[in-house]
Order: structure tokens, then sequence, then C-alpha cells
């Protein structure tokens, strides 16, 4: 009898990933995965930006490098912070292999057995698998519209001593909820007079169709600087391509510190191929006009999908109409299983997330998550046209019953 | 004040890796690092891999893809293990960042603090650190010329019963030493009868320029089939190049789907876009001379470093003289500290790593080890008087004081 860590007693495969297997099927029109439109992959651009780092600096891009990560990318994306309005430097950001690693990193530096981390309910569902092999009791806030409220967060700090709040404050993974500016200056004056460790997540923000940026949260209140209670995650997989595996995770000096040696741990350092690649990709190509079309895309798919909900689904199912990102969160009527839909669904070549998955507290068995991004519009329409009889047969049959 | 976890209280940078960012002083010649030499990175080949894959399977390379990797690039090492005469198929294979991340991936799925692993004494730094991590106890079992003596192994396994014994049994970093055929089967047997997972870590076999080639120690003992009990890691870091970050975890299924799990808790997936460059440049090009030329090269490597200890250091300093790999272990006379050495060693210009951090219980202050893989021969020349000058001041003024 081999003997397995206590961590692995619970652990799950991602139920998410396992679907992506199902949805293979070509058949099968997927609003399941997170996956970007691969209309938009930068194809031949990285293909050119390969054969220039290649020629001028294959050794470097090939040798070990260092943990940290190919500094001028480092430069370019504290500079791109900086454009935002958030002073950081390239010594504050660490290259990862995509935001994921991040958030096992910062659990490893920061997480023993029984601390208690606070998320937003519901909360991406590989977050809770990366902090979850920590084995952390988790405390998870409501998520309103605005995002979580702040008494809520309060009383949670003084409470249970969290030793991070983990949130997607921009577009978040379910839900596509944004937390108002409002909502994000109170949660970070609160962080400030605690000595809980805020993990934010945004791979999302550069993926805005409508409305007005927003700042991190993990800002000193009141100023444009970096909290030092705040980590702040990245990643180039939504805007240029997420099998090039890279991300960054952004923090100052004491938290930096501590991350830097579970990345050692971890893998030595992120692909330095890769990270080479992309930094002359940045560098040469018209990445903003990129990002703008992908953005523009993705606004139509999301109008077409909300209008599609609007017109195919009764009243009675309620959906967000996020302002960017990747995802539609929709709740069926108290006692529908989106577990049960989705079986029907596959059958009808349809799929999507059900919602259970992005509960701490097995709760949400009538919710589910739709990905507009990956699907070009006239999959969008017959696909929510699937979905709408999937439901509706499923409704009448319970009525019946 | 921040709070971070208990692991975090002990664990340090890597020394090693420390040591890399001295010795990029170009007028420094570094015997400290493991890096394998440039002259042999593929570099046309790799940039004309990737315009190929970019433009047949593009989207493939950039999107996201399975946990476990992409399937030919498994084929392709399972039938490469098949060929050594290891019975595995591409199911048993994990695509990992380096093989640095399967020992994170298994100490994951396997420790709990305070649980026992064996190591070779002594053994490799980066794994200390990677197990490190988790927590464990340590129990160093001296390396001798053929390897762990097995009453060392049967005495500890009763008494100390580890979860995992970790061994570098072919041209082990940091000594160079392979253990026996012999001590190999010695080892499986008495692995084959407890419930101590095998964690067998292979960069180097590849590199054997004398001798005959080893069966590995994870076999089921008597037959060439893969022991339920073992893990191997292998990496195209030194055939091909470190910056592709890509090597492998092979197990079979109980342990594998916990690594699994692991793995997409750590990062979701191993770079896309290097796997596919890889395994492009695997099919078209000839990597088995590509092999046997650095096979060649680091041979006469090794060949002028021992020569040239042999020399220009007196007989009182030991040294190992391994049939491949990459390091030479030197052993000073006893009081003669490395890191005092290496002081002065990177005054003269020149650099190597104290053995001390490949010890879990801080002894080895008269070891060090010098990698022969990195420098051309003329530099060796030239490193090698510098460390014999730099030694021999040391000695006289030890005699005189």
């Amino acid at each position: 009898m081999l003997r397995f860590s206590r961590r692995m007693a619970t652990a799950r495969r991602s139920f998410v990933r396992e679907i992506l297997k199902v949805t293979e099927d070509p058949s099968i029109i997927s609003f399941a995965g997170g996956l970007p439109n691969p209309r938009f992959f930068p194809i031949a651009e990285l293909s050119r930006a390969t054969q220039k780092t290649m020629s001028e600096s294959g050794a470097a891009a090939l040798q070990y490098s260092t943990t940290e990560g190919f500094p001028p990318l480092r430069e370019y994306i504290a500079a791109r912070y900086r454009r935002r309005g958030v002073q950081v430097g390239a010594n504050d950001i660490l290259i990862t292999n995509g935001s994921q690693q991040g958030l096992d990193l910062v659990a490893k530096a920061v997480l023993d057995q029984g601390d208690v981390v606070l998320v937003e309910r519901p909360t991406y569902l590989a977050a809770i698998q990366a902090f979850g092999l920590f084995e952390p009791r988790f405390r998870a806030l409501e998520l309103c519209e605005d995002g979580v409220q702040s008494d809520l967060i309060a009383r949670s700090l003084t409470e249970d001593q969290p030793k991070i709040l983990y949130a997607i404050p921009t577009f978040q993974n379910p839900t596509g909820i944004s937390w108002s500016a409002a909502r994000r200056r109170e949660a970070a004056s609160l962080l400030s007079a605690s000595n809980t460790i805020l993990v934010e997540d945004d791979p999302y923000s550069e993926l805005r169709f409508a409305g007005e940026p927003l700042a991190p949260m993990g800002l000193v209140p009141g100023t444009s600087d970096l909290a030092p209670w705040a980590v702040l995650l990245g990643t180039f997989s939504k805007t240029v391509a997420p099998g090039m595996r890279l991300g960054w995770l952004c923090a100052h000096h004491e938290i930096m510190e501590r991350v830097i040696v579970a990345k050692q741990a971890a893998d030595l350092q992120s692909n330095g191929f890769a990270q080479l690649v992309l930094n002359r990709y940045l560098s040469d190509d018209d990445v903003e006009s990129h990002i703008a079309h992908i953005r523009e895309a993705y606004g139509r798919q999301r109008d077409l999908m909300v209008h599609l909900y609007e017109k195919l689904f009764p009243p009675e199912v309620l959906c967000t109409k996020p302002e960017g990102g990747m995802f539609l969160w929709m709740t069926l009527p108290k006692g529908l299983s989106s577990m049960d839909l989705l079986e029907k669904a596959i059958k009808a070549k349809v799929a999507f997330v059900p919602g259970q998955a992005f509960f701490t507290d097995d709760c949400g068995g009538n919710t589910m998550r739709l990905n507009f991004s990956n699907a070009d519009e006239p999959m969008i329409e017959e696909g929510m046209k699937r979905l709408a009889r999937v439901f509706a047969t499923a409704t009448l049959l319970r009525k019946a019953s």
C-alpha cells in the first residue's frame, strides 16, 4: 500500500479540465472552458518573433536563467502597470507559468494547515484547488453586484484572522462581476489595518468592452502605490495566448523574497524560450490594437449571448451582464440542478460548467457558468438555442412530475 | 506584520542560483552552475521547428491543452524508455517544467509534515529545497563509490518508515557517482517489500561517455517493468536545452493520478508552445547524433579536467572520475573550508560550488563540486590553473599559521 499525503485525500481533478475532454468532440458547442478565441492568436507574429529571437539571442533563450524572469519582460509589465497608474518597478515582478502558478507559490509561502483563506462566493475553481492543497479553512463571502460588502470583510478579518483574502475584483470568474471603486477602497482600508495578505487575481481587466477602467484593490489607500500587503497576479493568456504559459506575480520585497524561494524549489524558473519570444513580440508588434481587436470581438459575442438569453429564457432564469471578461453567470429557478441539465445538454451537443464547482460549501446547485469568448457568433446562436431547448424540456418535465 | 507559512522560516534562496549571478561577470571562469555548453544548443533547428509548428498547428500550440501534456511527445518519451528496455506507455508520462517540477509535484502528493525522506549523502541541493518546503525529516545515507549499501537502506526502511527514497543513481549530482547494477537490484528488492516510494531522478544518463548503460532502479526486480512504487524523472534540459523547461515524470496510475491533480493546481499544464516545437524538432532532426556529439565533447572536457586535477593538485585532494554527467566532486584535506576557498577563488576569477549545500546535516565543509560541461577546453585549462593556485596559497597560509 503506497502512502500519499493527507492533502490528497480530498483533492480531485478539476471538473472544468475534465469537461474540456468531453468537449473535444467537435460536434459539441462548448461554453464550458475559459478558452480565448483561437482566431486571435498572433501565430505569424510569434513565428517571426521566434526567428528573430533565435538568430539574435538563441543561446540566452535556451540556457538556464534567473528565477525572477527575463529583465526586459519584467520591465515591460512594470511599465504597463505604471501606465495604468500603479507605481511598481521591474523588481516587483516575478514571471510565472500563467497566473495559476502565482496562486500555488503564494499559498506555499503563506499558508499552514488550518489557516483561513477568505474567498468570494462563488470563486475561481482552480484557486480553490491551488489553495486547497495547503489544507486551509475557506470562508466564503457573498459576492453582490458591486463586490463583497465591507462589513462582511471587516467581521471576518477580526473573527477569522485570515492569512489571505483572495479576490478577482474585475470581471470575476465565474460570475463576471466587478467590484465598484467604493467597495475596492473600503476593502483596501480594512486590509491596511490588518495583517492579511490580499491576492488580487486579474486575468481579465484588459478585456473591458464597456464602462471605465478601475484601479486595483491592492493599493495603499489614497495613493497609486502598490500596498505592501498586496499580491497582484496577471497573465498573457487572455491577451496573447495561453499555450505560452506566461503570467506574473507583482509584490513588494517582503512577499516577493519568499515567493522567489518557492519558485526556485517549484521549477527553478519559467520558460526562457517563451519569455524571450514573447518579449520580442511585445516589442515589435502593435499589441494595443491586437488587444483592442479582441475586446471588440468579445464585446459582440457577449452582446449576442446576452441578447439570446433575454430572448430565449424565461425571466425566472437570472443572468449577469458583465462589462468585460469571458463569462456569464446564470441562476436557474431554485430546485433545478445545473448538473442534471449538463447531462441533457451534452446529449443535445452543448456544454457549460455547473456552478457548484465554484463554491467551497457545495451550494450553487442551480447556477452555471457560460463562456462567450471561445465560440464565434454563429456557434453562440446555435448553442444558446440548444441550451434553451434543453432548459425548456427540463422545466416541462419537472412541472409534469 | 505579514504572516508567512512555517515552512518559509528556514527556507533560503538556492546558493547555486545565487552564485550564478556572481558568475555572470564574463571574466570569471565558472565551474559552479550545472549549465550545459551552449555551443550545442540546436538553435537553428528549433527555429525551423517553430516555423513549421506555427504554420501547421499554431492554434493548437497556443491554446490551453491537457494537463498530462502533448500526446505525441509523451509517446516519444515512452518509446525511448522502451528502447532502453523499460516497459512503459504514453499514459505513464506527465510533461513537467523540467524535472525539478517533478520533485515538487511528488513531494506535494506524498509528504506530510514530519514524514521521512531518505536521500543520498550528499544529494542534489534543489531536491533538498523542493522536498524541504513540505517539512519532512531528512535521513541521509552515505553514498559510496558504487551507491548506497543495502544494509543502510534496509535498516532505514524498517526504522524510519520513509515515505520517499530519493536517489540520482546515474552520474549523481553533486558527486558524479553511479550506483552499480548490483546495488540497484538490492535497493529495488528492498523497496518492493516496503511501502516507500522511490523517486529516481535521472537527468544525466544520456551523457555517458564511458562504461555500459545501466537499467533504472525503479523496475520490478527481475523484469523490465516499471515498478508501481517508482517515479522516474527525466528532462530535455541536458540533451536539448534547459530554457525550454521541459522534463517528465514517469509513473503508473496510482501515483500518476495524484501527481496530475497536483500539476493542475500548480500551473494547469506545461508550456504547449514549447512542447509542440520540441516534438517537431525531435521528429524532424537527428537527435541521436546530436546527443552523441555532446557526449563526445563532455567526455573530452571531463578528461581534461581530471588530467589537470591529477597534474596540479596534491594527492591529499581527492576527486571522483565519473563515466558521464557534468560534475566532479573534490574532497579537500580535513579542516580546509571550501567556502573560504570560494571567496579567494572568486577574487582569482574562478568559481565552483562549496559542497556543504548538498548535505542535509551541514557537513561536507571540505568538499566542492566542479562542473565540466559548461566551459570549453581552453577555459577549463585556465580555470583549473587558477583554482590550483588558490588552493596552493590557502594550504601554504594554513601551514604557516
